[in-house]
């Protein structure tokens, strides 16, 4: 608990936590404030996802390599997972999918983006592992390609009828199972058979932070991924009503505002890492997080939606978000290529991320 | 003749050639059986695929270097040239074009994805000349290209009308043209003007057997192409109806039976050369195969439709087997960039065969 | 004056100035004559074009690195941006875009290509600066996303009504401003903070010929640029009419014939460099070119439309344009990928521009 409070005091991204009692407050009294829902909701799953990640790293560092990598992959995004799941119980689909593809997308082009920003400000040229990098940009590639295939395979007038319901839903479930077991055969890969090409990046352990001892750990995991599920079910809830309070287009909400707020903590260590000098760590944080969710989060949602959700959750996603994330699978594939980085290799990967945030953003609303 | 008796002896896959003379028998006794014939004719096409191909490497290992390569390139894909013949007389122009989308495809994919993995299971990495992949995934880029251009380009409305069905045939004898140009300037680059670039692997000399004499050789080409071409009759007759009885789609058939059988000869000289650590025999015959069938069989049998097809075929693909030649040339061109392998990039080759094969198999009628 | 005359006296291609009277004197005699004046305004574009590229190399060669650069990015392209400005103001927005798409395909293919062919007749291998080349195929890429993106993210049915139009008015200013920024760091980043990695080929300083002085390019540049003006009027007015009395398809003409005529002094340039073996200079000029007119011409003319044209113009090409901007990009982009070039490379990228040719000269007339 020492532990705990010594890590509060020194963060201050963790004061925000005082959020947590404020917006089940606003939510039980105010039952209509929509936007102060939003506001408080996102200010609580802020540094409820720090505490999460260094939880996370806590308890990871403590097991071996193989259980250690499940463990990363199960809790590494946990904070999606969670609004995720929220939004599945409430059938809401699209925002599902929005904050899936978004997530994808802002740690491909965002979080890759700045890291190489601002690490080429402090140092001319930066190196890093491209084996690593091109391990996570492959299984991107193979996730975009499940995605992108079974809406150009079938013609576009299927689109209707029952029989091309029927034939989504149980290819959804074979992708699904197809893009899992890609994961773990990548986890076997980079863990096991052919760790030594693999950097000390494959970890992602924090950066230099002392673990928590594991008692702590596993306690904080329990109490804080539950105050996440509370929050985001307000959040889930609210977060309509807000985007037209703010002349937001719910395209921009869910695609852009809920994939950076649920990556903030991740996106403080990757950004760390990339001004300390260690690209390894910004780009297994950023490109690792991105595939863990395309290849794991996104069909373990696929699948959960038979159990929790009120009808199955397809695969499918909008043609926009495909195009989006072929684009952004292309354009991290293509800045990693070389194992070296600039300033301006992070200004023209942030420049697409900028493109697809102003696109949106100006969507009318028939649109969205 | 001993040398054929041997080979037969040394050789199960030849065992099947008793299949030839019982589909004949089939044809005549019972004309309705279409699935036994369809299934016997399978058989038969197997052991005659790997004839052809042994007598092809005994021919061109007798000629010199432009000969034996143009050779190659006519007699390297003969059964499935044999095949796409005997659909184009009787007009099936669907199954034809499937069956070199297919084709193409499962060489892309799924012998290099296999070969990949094969390889990489016995061997901890392996090393292969990266030129030579490279000049095989450009020619097929451009293929992909010639293939994708005409329908990206004309507007969708232009689908109907006489103007456009003209404007599409013309546009097709004129690609068809250009690629068979384009295949011809690819071997004179290979083979003459800068041969020091590629290794062994661009003869596809088969592996260590040794070649028949010059008059075996021609004389099985002949003997054997003509049983090819009546055993493809009656496939081509029965494949339609066979496909209905086992519940597969037809686009299902076309695309990974019909290529996976077509192509079972070259695949187990591949799939050898991979576990012997050959591995450019293996990405030469995979890569060498694909844009064998996309710059040469193709635009060969656009060509030869004004002769023996009812109506000219053009070279107008669907939608989705463009969109399939294209990842499948993308994937190639990025698994082969390094030169190097290692298991799970066969892995991951294969992912994406298998994510085209389910799509297809669970396909609805109405789409295929 | 002096070394004008020698100069027009040195280089043949500038006889063709005689076409500047009688292009003038044909339009006013002779209203009605479409088809001459357009082979008239041909005629004279093309000595006025490597006047004026002459010109900007003699100014830029006087003054910093940063100024020329600069200078370099506004006038380097002046023939298109003056021949785009007449189409504007004359509100042929169809022609500007045709134009501006053109230009990009043309550099990236047609300029490039022929350079690896020409240079690879006579050189076996060569070798040039591949972060160079990466650089500008980078800045192309970015341009090439922002041209797709708002036509893929908006669905089809909002291609009508006034919020689409809005939107895709609103969207095209954003953009605008985005590629302009990004070519301003692109040049802060090669001529400045990291000009190490970028060999003499930035600049693209002529080939050996000597610079004027800077009262007489600074002359030739103003009054050469009305002349062109001028010509351009003549053009632009002439060009449909002529097209039609050719048999040639619109799209043809502006896609095809006046990139090439637009780029012609350019060009001589790029071949010329690559036969004395300086590929540097080549792939510099055609990338250079094409990311200059994607990043800085095409975004200047969307923000004068709102001055000069009689509606706003937007960024948004038609489908057909904006696949050939992208496939021309990616084939650059894998043709310049390994820094070393042979003559089959060349022919492979000519080969991509063969078929756009093609497929735009055969397009029938209502597609165009």
């Amino acid at each position: 608990m020492k532990a705990l409070l010594s890590e509060i005091r020194r963060n201050p991204l963790l004061w925000l936590l005082v959020c947590v009692p404020v917006v089940f407050a606003a939510h039980s009294m105010k039952p209509e404030a929509h936007t102060l829902h939003f506001l408080l909701s996102l200010g609580a799953i802020v540094p409820l996802a720090a505490l999460l990640s260094h939880a996370t790293e806590s308890v990871t560092s403590k097991t071996g390599d193989a259980v250690g990598g499940l463990l990363n992959a199960t809790l590494g995004n946990l904070t999606e997972l969670v609004i995720a799941l929220a939004a599945l119980r409430a059938g809401e689909y699209l925002l599902v999918k929005a904050s899936v593809a978004g997530a994808i997308v802002a740690n491909t082009l965002f979080m890759l983006g700045a890291s190489f920003l601002l690490g080429g400000l402090k140092h001319h040229t930066q190196e890093y592992n491209r084996v690593s990098a091109r391990l996570q940009a492959g299984l991107l590639f193979l996730a975009t390609i499940a995605l992108l295939v079974p809406s150009a395979i079938v013609e576009a007038d299927a689109g209707a009828g029952t029989a091309a319901a029927a034939f989504s839903q149980k290819l959804s479930v074979g992708l699904s199972i197809l893009l899992i077991g890609a994961y773990a055969l990548g986890m076997l890969f980079s863990l096991k058979t052919h760790r030594e090409f693999f950097g000390t990046a494959s970890h992602g352990d924090g950066d230099g932070e002392e673990p928590w001892p594991i008692g702590l750990a596993l306690g904080t995991l329990a109490v804080v991924t539950i105050f996440v599920a509370l929050v985001s079910e307000v959040f889930v809830e609210s977060v309509q009503e807000a985007a037209k309070t703010f002349g937001m287009t719910p395209a921009f909400v869910g695609f852009i505002v809920v994939a950076l707020v649920g990556g903030a903590a991740e996106m403080a260590s990757a950004f760390s890492g990339a001004r300390k000098n260690r690209l390894d760590l910004s780009v297994g944080i950023a490109l690792g997080s991105a595939s863990q969710i395309a290849l794991f989060v996104a069909p373990v949602l696929v699948l959960l939606s038979y159990i929790i959700g009120p009808t199955p959750m397809s695969l499918q996603f909008w043609p926009g978000a495909v195009v989006m994330m072929l684009i952004a699978t292309l354009t991290a594939s293509l800045a990693t290529n070389s194992g070296r980085s600039a300033w301006f290799v992070g200004v023209l990967v942030l420049m697409v991320y900028l493109i697809f945030a102003m696109t949106l953003y100006l969507l009318p609303p028939a649109n969205a």
